[in-house]
């Protein structure tokens, strides 16, 4: 089965448009976590099982891994959710891209040492640096397209000579020429809805990656207005910070649970 | 001292601009070294024995460790670096870059984990991405600018609105606001000389990261004709797959040496 089809039977599975961001940082876990074995792993794993009937997705953030010595973690991790809820989809964070050599390892790494689903790349070495990736046609490939960070219209907002924003090109690239195994998808930040919509036209009903609710805030009515597409899908909303860290106790998982239940809920709302 | 006094001093120290890529491929390692505990390890480690005084720097592309589970050999790598040639600069090439919460935990991995001297960003997501990593003042941030690879025109020389290709304005940006704490360098491809030669009159003396010889069929002559600086240096031209895959047999470190001098008196040639 496809990337693309196995997210659009989780839509339905769960009737959700949610995506769990799976970015731990060791400094902001639990103390009843911090203290056992493979923290890391033992908090995600209380996350997933809290949170797995309310999502379509789930997204490690592979630097949380790189940056924290727990590359034994995240492989824990992704093993986990394989098991536990094999019907998710799993994107790795990763906003990879090199030459085509280079890319080749991190595509091997993300797709076959993890076993993810999909894998976030960016876009500026243009498309040689993604096809070791997009050769994986059963995985989806995210690009960034327009991010959710303020400092994102430095580059992404830049107008071209024929008058258009440069993250149009990239969605016209991603949509067009590099969509050749049909598994694209693209990242359009939550904080720039109405960009959101531009990216939409472009692209038709292309699965579109948005982070930015919760912490970074995001408008999520805006989201919906401009994303969905005709089948009131379409959308893979995430969302980390606000749903893994809702609370620092022991009942950390359960307060997850029901802020991922309150997202889909209030996402739910306006489709 | 800063990464860019270290990396002046190497230049002396060595009368070198040749920088040695330690990107092994378990599949390309001789067999007499692939039987051995620890073997890209191993492998590495004969290469900087063999090349060390020939070069003004090592650059790692940590893709190759995240593709084959070796972050212990990337580790033993990196601290076998900081006592065997204390004098030469490390380069960690991961072409980072992500919000800034997860760009922290990136830059972590390469200063603090890795302790490497240098890391290359991508600038597709703007300052804020790449701030964690600006923020290591002592540390140098390599910006990718033009890469080496076929691809990169397709996102690099898009005209902007004022007739400039994205490239220029890219350097125009890290050689100006981001280069706030006076440690930024760029990646200027060997295999586009004359878009090197732009680069070079926008950037001033900032040092330039020049991949593409060897192996992508970079253009030396023109690379020293339009990047050198007017103190005869300013660049740091890689060489991986050229110098490290020299010889498939028992002798391959003692031939990644005489590449390596090689490379380094051919470039002296034409300085």
């Amino acid at each position: 089965m496809s990337f693309i089809e196995k997210l659009s039977r989780a839509w339905k599975l769960n009737n959700s448009l949610v995506c769990v961001g799976l970015d731990p940082d060791l400094a902001k876990l639990p103390p009843c976590v911090r203290q056992i074995r493979n923290p890391i792993f033992e908090f995600n794993k209380a996350i997933i099982d809290a949170t797995c009937e309310q999502v379509c997705c789930y997204k490690p953030q592979i630097a949380c891994y790189e940056g924290q010595n727990a590359e034994e973690d995240l492989a824990m991790t992704m093993a986990y959710l394989k098991s536990r809820c094999p019907a998710i989809p799993v994107i790795l964070d990763a906003k990879r891209a090199d030459i085509g050599s280079t890319s080749k390892m991190y595509a091997e790494a993300a797709f076959v040492r993890y076993g993810a689903d999909a894998v976030t790349v960016n876009p500026y070495m243009g498309m040689d640096a993604l096809k070791p990736f997009l050769d994986f046609a059963d995985r989806g490939v995210v690009v960034l397209c327009r991010t959710s960070n303020p400092g994102a219209k430095e580059i992404q907002d830049l107008t071209m000579s024929d008058g258009t924003p440069l993250y149009k090109h990239v969605a016209a690239l991603v949509a067009g020429p590099w969509n050749y195994n049909g598994n694209n998808m693209l990242v359009a930040g939550a904080t720039f809805p109405k960009e959101l919509g531009e990216i939409r036209r472009i692209v038709g009903n292309m699965p579109l990656l948005v982070p930015g609710v919760g912490a970074q805030g995001g408008d999520l009515e805006g989201v919906l207005k401009f994303g969905l597409t005709s089948e009131k899908t379409g959308l893979v909303i995430n969302s980390s910070r606000g749903i893994i860290y809702a609370s620092p106790g022991e009942d950390f998982a359960q307060k997850a649970g029901s802020e991922a239940l309150k997202l889909k809920e209030a996402i739910n709302m306006y489709r």
